[in-house]
Formats: C-alpha cells, sequence, structure tokens
C-alpha cells in the first residue's frame, strides 16, 4: 500500500440508490436471478462513479467466518489495464469491451494477522466478550488451520463477489462472472501480492446483444435431497 | 441415490412468489444485505414449503463455471435430523431451532463424469457448437486439473449459497451462514458420498430477537484497490 492503512471497522454504508439509473424500479431477487446471463459482449457505456461505488459497498457488507472478510477487489477501468487483463485471461473480448473489470483477491497470511484486531473491535461494538478476545482468536486460528486456506478464502471470496453480482443485476447493470485467467499472469501485472489468491474476475456494464441462449439447469429432483442424502426431494 | 437420475437439463423455474408471505414487497439487494445479520437464535415458526422450493429454485439457477453446477442441497427439516446435524456442528442452538437447515455439498469426480452431457444438452439448446462437444469437454477437464478441487468446488458452491441467502432475505426470511461443523460427521450422519466436499451450512426461517449488535466492516478504502494493487480508492 502507498499509505499505511488502518484495519479499522466502520459503520453501515448510508444513502445507496433505491432506483436504478434510470429511475426505474430496482429488480427484484427473483428477477435479478432470472434475467441474469453471463455476458459474452458489453457496449462501451461508461460505469456511473456513484453505482460501481454502491456495488462495492454492498459487496463490502457481505458475512464472512468471524467477520475476518478476507476479500480485497482491484477496480480495473482505464483501457490499457484492461487490456493487460485481458492478455492473462486468455484474451477474453469481454474484458476489453467491459467499462469496469474486477479482481477479486482473497488474502491469506493478511487476514490470520488481523484476527485479534477484528475480534477485539467486535467486542467494543458489543459482539463478544472484550474479556475473551485473545481466546477467541486463538480459536479461530485453530479452525482456520483445519483447512487450506485457499479453499478458506475462496469460499468468503464468492460470498463478496456474488453479493457484488447480484447487485449489479437489481440496478438494472449486466455481468460476466470469469474464472478463466492465468493467476500467476493477474498477480504480476497488477503487482498483487505473493499472500493473495487470485479467486475471479467480474465484468459490469452495459450488454451488447444479441443475448446468449439459455442452456438449461438440473432440475430439484436431481440436486436436492431430503433430510439425507440420495432421499428423493418433492416426491 | 434411491432412483437413477437423469442429469438432463431444464428450463427456468416459473410461478416464483412475487411479495412476500405476508403480502408485503420484496426487500430490494441494498435493504437485504443491509438488514441480514448472521441470526443467533430462531423462533419456532415453520418454513412456508412454497417459499422453500422458491429459494432452492432461485439458488439452482446460480451461474457456475461451464454450467457443471457442481452444487447438492440436503434440506433437513426433522427435528430428529436438525439434533443430529447440531451434534455434528460443534452443537449451535441455532440448528435445532431453525425450521430449516440446508447442507451444501459440492461433488468432485461427480461434476467432472458429468462434463460432456452438460455440455451436449447446451449445445441442443443453441450454446456451442455442436461438433465441438468433444474439444469443449477435454479442454474444461484440462482447466479443472489446473486447481484443487476442493477449492474449485468451495468456489462454486458459495454463488449458490449467497444466492439461496440472499433469496430468503429477500422474502423477508432470517438466514444464518455456518461453517464451524466437523465435515466427516456430516457425511457420515447424512450417508454423503466420499466425493464430496461439505462446504456450508446455511439455516433460514424467523429471528428470535434481540438481533445481535453490528461488528463493523472496513472500509473501501482499505478492501478497494484503483487500477493495480495498493494504488488508493477514491482519494
Amino acid at each position: 500500500m502507498s499509505t499505511v492503512m488502518e484495519f479499522t471497522l466502520h459503520d453501515k454504508p448510508a444513502q445507496l440508490p433505491g432506483v436504478r439509473p434510470d429511475g426505474h424500479e430496482l429488480k427484484p431477487m427473483p428477477q435479478v436471478v432470472l434475467d441474469r446471463r453471463a455476458t459474452a459482449h458489453f457496449l462501451p457505456d461508461p460505469m456511473p462513479a456513484n453505482y460501481l461505488d454502491a456495488i462495492l459497498q454492498i459487496g463490502s457488507q457481505a458475512p464472512s467466518g468471524f467477520n475476518f472478510q478476507p476479500w480485497r477487489f482491484i477496480v480495473v477501468q482505464e483501457l490499457e489495464n484492461r487490456r493487460r487483463l485481458q492478455k492473462a485471461a486468455y484474451n477474453q473480448a469481454k474484458i476489453a469491451e467491459a467499462p469496469v473489470v474486477i479482481i477479486f483477491l482473497g488474502m491469506k497470511q493478511e487476514t490470520k494477522d488481523h484476527a485479534h484486531d477484528v475480534f477485539a473491535e467486535g467486542a467494543r461494538r458489543g459482539v463478544g466478550n472484550p474479556a475473551h478476545v485473545d481466546t477467541t482468536t486463538q480459536n479461530a486460528l485453530n479452525f482456520l488451520n483445519t483447512m487450506p486456506m485457499p479453499v478458506w478464502v475462496n469460499r468468503h471470496v464468492m460470498i463478496a463477489f456474488t453479493t457484488m453480482m447480484l447487485a449489479a443485476e437489481s440496478y438494472g447493470f449486466d455481468t460476466a462472472p470469469m474464472e478463466g485467467f492465468d493467476p500467476a499472469a493477474v498477480k504480476r501485472e497488477f503487482n498483487v501480492p505473493e499472500d493473495a489468491e487470485v479467486v475471479a474476475l467480474l465484468a459490469i456494464g452495459r450488454m451488447k446483444p444479441p443475448d446468449k441462449p439459455y442452456p438449461g439447469r438440473y432440475s430439484l429432483d436431481l440436486v436436492v435431497s431430503a433430510e439425507t442424502y440420495g432421499h428423493p426431494w418433492g416426491g
């Protein structure tokens, strides 16, 4: 970081936009999910700064285990930088087309380093007993040590990722989630610390038609079990 | 499975509820995210079956890499089974209290086994060239082999998980995301195949007050970089 960052915690964001840029109502969740497609091509329309800020604020309010917030976001808007990202991502055209592409990172050791700070600040805000912060921190670190940190940070960064994707769609924008990239190249080109996992990319903007056909989904009969694995649902 | 499941793909769900159970409008995304808290205690109110079905339908429409949908969901509603799950999850009271707890699984080999089917069905629906299905399948499997499958399935199952959590909140329910469990015990108790990763649990119901205090979040200044890592955002 170019300045020493304070790992302090803040209150909820205020004044998020309550309508779409064109004044229409926000799309409700069922419509968001039914309308949403991985956008193949984007128009060059710029992204309104207040909506981009709102999407980032909403994503940053996502929940995480122990409130550790292992996510970091690089917002890439300059064309030259999107072209560099495109080269690190199998040359996907949408990365150069969309006005905004966000690189989602998950911090492994950094998250552990700030565990005590998060619990101490939570206790100041009434979550947990201030006298137990040391014990709680050690228990949380012991839990993290039960699984590989790339698994844990991927699990959590995707909560913020999905929240941002759905928020953008609710505001009437189109999105493209991407996992096709060379993590080492992304890290090299965007000065990403060794500690970070590159989890996913999210392009946001306006779709250039036509939309893709819908490829279908498995039925609930296949993906849902009732009570125990393999017991039919909705029989 | 007690019957041979067909790995075929289906059209979008129809007739998802357009209002909350009490007739109120659905909560829009900003309010969903600002209101949502990890619920500590639940009331015993039952979950309306049509809303549970809608939440599962919405989650099943989540996007995934190659449309592989590696997620499987066990919906646990019977008290005896919730008590068994509670024992496998550090005895968290909310698991026995909430009317519904969903176990989220990610399938590793099974996902690869059905890759060709998914591409073939997509091609029949106009996504991709039917003549390229063999090549596309091999390329996708090669991509999956670049990373550990537990990382990949955690990444994707959390898209469906977050989508369901936000859909439930949009319909006015309260939720509790959980990762504190013994995966081996959950697998043993719920007959989960060896191939599955147990990714997370989600309790859904109605909060028993009081709500928890808000523990705070990092500011965008800390979690967002502009253009390249470490370059201040919103300066």
